[in-house]
């Protein structure tokens, strides 16, 4: 075999690696626990059209996709589909389950996701999201209550300065029609609005040109959408239905959320959330230090419907832990070591029973497999363990019937009885911190 | 849509269902750390040619197989395959860190692995299973390790009666060899021998006598197999070279393994573990009231080596978590409500900020998100929720500056200064356990 290579964008996770992923997915589930959210978890794959004229083109193009097995694998075809989000299963789930559900039902997942992007540094194709939704409530106390959530879900992962960019479908609606912009202009024009976060202003001016609109419509549209504050957008939004309608949305959630910290949300006309089901309110989280988005949400009112369901109003939002936890690995490595580390000079059936009682009391422990006799070559594998102490057991202390204890701190040696030496190591366990 | 279902051979995952998979998990994994193991976690899929030639002919007809993406989507070409067991994908990560990995090394998972196997009652496609495995060891200590730390899983799991049938890939070609079945018959006849757990000796008998035995041999190998005693094969294993070789193995077995409750791990000469990659000692848990095995495992010396790996040693084991739970959930139903249930009769700022103090006092918060100004259907929310303390801020309570804080247990209800509630239910939530 060439490659021996995890498939490319994906990554193994060893040790620490794994411990430190975890603690921060249990810090953020605690938290949504907190806020009243009932885990549900769904299969990696679904049926291929649960994913079908949801995502929009781009998306879709990226779903990782099962071939038909037994004697249907060699039509070529798939009929699975690994899941691309955690929304469009939850939805499907939603449906299943409805009876049993009590609405509004408030979900979480953290979990992998999967995306046939191009691999790049920093962007994976199997990557963990912490998704939130709310089910069957149409109050903007829902959509408040993902904004609260997320909020918090993103402190306790320890990030510091972030901010919510609050924009709304229906406003940006109302923005296109004051604008004089014909509906069938609407997508790719809000294609080319979503670029201004990296993309100059005149960049954007041109392509929106190339796209249909007048310079003059395309220069005032994007000088107002850029604007620091939002008066001139606020102003053409009033002037239509859609606008108005648009405008009260984002600003309803503004006064539910105006406890958090000062400018942690605002209303940023210019942003476009790339997935087609979003139908009211959407807003991405950007932070300081953070490349791109770290976390994003919206209401999606129809998409249950649309997988079969009933017409159910629904909200949520999911943080991008890949990114965060990339910065921050950075900043903060921990290492777990062994309490014990046994070595092996003869007397195999007793080094096994002595494991036992060790790990009987809490003690990670780990004996010698290797094959080597030497003390030396042994106690380097101690050390390279991290063991707190080694514990030997050869000729002299048989006969004895005791077991050498080596403090590897403080490197002090000394004789415990056998029978006593699990009792003795869990009492210093306990006393030590 | 017609279909809202889970694909075939899957699960949704909700609520409690979910927490108590994740105790279950959380259980087994720190039983795996006090014994030593690091975590190691792999993608969900590998590329196609890392299963090639490892599994045997049956495993690998179940591989669920990813479509080549974009424009290599159309040759209808599969170049991924979602893991079917733990212990390849990780002897590929063996391969691709075996410089950063300090040998021997021990590593455990708790993950789902997928098998396209026919749906059935208790069988699913997608499920979890608890692996450890240790690389670099030829030691028969390595191989007591494994037994010993899914001897523990088990327990703690709550297993009560189980037993490790032990054989060894080399006793069985030594038994072959002594009874004279020729190399060419050897996969077929233990295939043939691997249907004792289940099938009549004399079905067995017929099926051996029709791959080409006589039935005289035929008849005295299955009778001397099954025997209660293991005398007879002894017997026999003490005729060849491989026999001896392979009994040595399982006698070393036993002796480091004799600490555990008698007759806990048992020599069983018709124990043929399917899966290709075997050539030590191998095992198999049943367990009474349990269906099948719930456990197995063995040594497999060859498989690194197979995978572009150093020549090394390597031993595993893994629990099938889902037959244990199956079993458990029937006897063991938890259920977690809310700690609090927040009303909206107006004052939803309040309301909101009240949840967020709640929160950060760690309780389990809900606001009620539905359309219903009624109080009594809110109630009906409340005690769906199983929420302990429900509470109502209307406009009596605004006025007064409190709130009204209903005990769901004893049906008390008190007024509380706003201010005060979150701190107020925090203690009692500390003070009732």
């Amino acid at each position: 075999m060439a490659k021996v290579e995890p498939p490319s964008g994906t990554r193994d996770f060893v040790g620490d690696e794994v411990r430190r992923r975890k603690l921060a997915f249990d810090r953020v589930s605690t938290i949504f626990e907190h806020h009243g959210f009932q885990p549900l978890t769904t299969p990696v794959f679904e049926r291929l059209e649960v994913f079908a004229g949801k995502l929009g083109e781009e998306a879709s193009s990226l779903i990782f996709k099962i071939l038909k097995r037994g004697v249907h694998e060699a039509t070529g075809e798939a009929d699975l589909a690994l899941r691309y989000d955690h929304t469009v299963p939850a939805v499907r789930a939603v449906v299943t389950h409805g009876s049993r559900l009590s609405l509004p039902f408030k979900r979480y997942v953290i979990d992998n996701v999967w995306r046939a992007d191009r691999a790049a540094r920093g962007r994976f194709r199997e990557f963990v999201q912490c998704d939130i939704d709310i089910f069957g409530s149409a109050s903007p106390l829902a959509d408040a209550e993902i904004v609260w959530a997320i909020n918090s879900g993103l402190e306790a992962l320890g990030v510091k300065q972030f901010v919510f960019q609050l924009n709304s479908r229906l406003a940006l609606a109302g923005l296109l029609e004051a604008y004089g912009i014909p509906d069938e202009l609407g997508t790719r024009v809000l294609g080319s609005l979503d670029k201004l976060d990296k993309a100059a202003p005149e960049v954007v001016v041109a392509e929106l040109a190339e796209r249909g609109l007048t310079t003059t419509i395309a220069e005032s549209l994007v000088a107002d959408v850029i604007a620091p504050d939002s008066e001139r957008v606020r102003e053409q939004l009033g002037t239509t239905e859609r606008g108005r309608a648009g405008l009260a949305e984002v600003d309803r959630l503004l006064a539910l959320t105006e406890e958090l910290p000062a400018g942690r949300v605002r209303f940023t006309p210019r942003m476009v959330r790339g997935l087609d089901y979003y139908t009211g309110p959407i807003w991405e989280v950007s932070a300081a230090g953070y490349p791109g988005s770290i976390a994003s949400g919206g209401r999606y009112d129809e998409l249950v419907a649309k997988l079969g369901g009933p017409d159910m109003p629904a909200c949520g939002g999911s943080i991008g832990l890949e990114r965060i936890l990339a910065i921050q690995e950075a900043e903060a490595p921990t290492e777990q070591g062994l309490d014990v580390a046994l070595t092996v000079l003869g007397a195999e059936r007793e080094i096994v029973s002595l494991a036992g009682q060790l790990r009987a009391r809490g003690l990670r422990t780990a004996v010698y497999l290797g094959s080597s006799g030497k003390l030396a070559k042994q106690m380097k594998w101690a050390n390279e363990q991290r063991a707190r102490w080694v514990l030997l057991y050869g000729p002299d202390e048989q006969e004895r019937g005791t077991v050498t204890v080596r403090d590897m701190e403080s490197g002090e040696q000394s004789q415990v009885t056998f029978a006593d030496v699990a009792a003795n190591l869990a009492e210093g366990m306990a006393s030590k911190p």
